[in-house]
């Protein structure tokens, strides 16, 4: 039995017996609005773990480097061992969610050029966004590294919105998060999935994302497996 | 009679006779918390022209021009017409308030370098914190005019902050506002007083501000009067 280091809202992570790699389990459970909505929705886990994986691996054909390693089973990945930087960093195409809640943005708003917002991970205070200069005040990390994750998530974006735009979906937003290896560089970490993004179906305009949960909009599970089945 | 073109929660304005030129006048109102809290407080409006007067002619003497003209009274300043730009600029040198709130940071931190935030002066949105990317996807300003807030905000600050500090007073806090001249050059404007810095007392810790009205912490005119007096 491999050591548990880490349990999220959404998959844990355990050692494993070789220095500096790491296996994730995807988890079944759906949470929202800062755990207030909580669910175990079947197969979930499943859907995110393949997802997350071809996502990583499209973004590595691409030149974008990531802590995915690789997927040994319908639950798990390999990755790499990183220390998270306890940033949110969002990317946004299209007006939603709390973008439309901040800014008075009509929801549906196609962005001329993407936003990228920064969000202190931090539970108890809700997540809040915050500036540049709030990150320097609190040390979460460099100026460089934070012109690092905006440069890797706009990447990130650009092979992104043409791959699901090919295949009918708009990427709407989604949030990135970043760790440091050992050696100081920073990769892309954590997972890419419906949790993490908001999906529009382009011609029905339906979420095939979190949405579905958090709203009690629809079948969470068929919006993921509609979504996965795109992608192969 | 001249014509009044606004009233804002502290002040109204009025056309001149002097094309660009506009006549402020000050109230006694106090307001705090979006507005929730309302009341006229006899003798604000005398004092918060007397200080602003003095810090507007204080910063002009260190080449930090502003839209002020000149006081004209009690009550009143001849001030240059601008367009003002829908943005709140925060300098913070202590933390207080609501970046307490948002960071989780120990209020009455001493900040190694200032914060700047802008906020999107909305009063139907609450005043959001937004980033450089919002207020491009916003139009709220150009690139380049966001670039002069901060460095003309910053500015602001080294020069108060040593001003205050001779006079026994930590600039703790402040907001500013700024405008487009019909030629387009950016201008401070608004007002710069204890309803929008945070003044503390060094000896006493005691603030000599706004949140004397805020948290009912204290009287209000008393501590205006105790702020112009060190300026005097």
């Amino acid at each position: 039995m491999s050591v548990m280091l880490y349990e999220g809202k959404a998959k844990r992570i355990y050692e494993t017996d070789e220095p500096g790699v790491l296996r994730v389990v995807y988890k079944d459970d759906a949470t929202a609005f800062n755990g207030e909505k909580k669910e175990v929705l079947q197969g979930k886990g499943k859907l995110n773990n393949e997802i997350s994986s071809r996502l990583f691996q499209q973004l590595k054909a691409h030149g974008v480097d990531s802590h995915f390693v690789s997927q040994v089973s319908e639950l798990e990945q390999l990755v790499r061992s990183v220390d998270i930087i306890p940033l949110e960093v969002v990317v946004r195409n299209i007006a939603c969610g709390s973008l439309v809640k901040r800014t008075g943005m009509e929801r549906g708003t196609k962005l001329a050029a993407p936003i990228v917002e920064f969000y202190y991970k931090d539970d108890a205070l809700g997540d809040p966004l915050v500036n540049r200069s709030h990150i320097q005040a609190m040390h979460l990390a460099e100026e460089a590294e934070v012109n690092q994750l905006q440069e890797k998530a706009l990447r990130v974006n650009e092979v992104l919105v043409p791959y699901f735009a090919e295949r009918g979906v708009d990427l709407v937003d989604f949030k990135l998060e970043f760790g440091r290896t050992a050696e100081g560089t920073i990769l892309l970490a954590d997972e890419i999935s419906p949790d993490t993004c908001r999906f529009w179906d382009q011609a029905s305009g339906e979420s095939l994302d979190k949405d579905l949960f958090r709203f009690s909009s629809g079948n969470l599970q068929e919006g993921y497996a509609q979504l996965l089945e795109r992608l192969t």
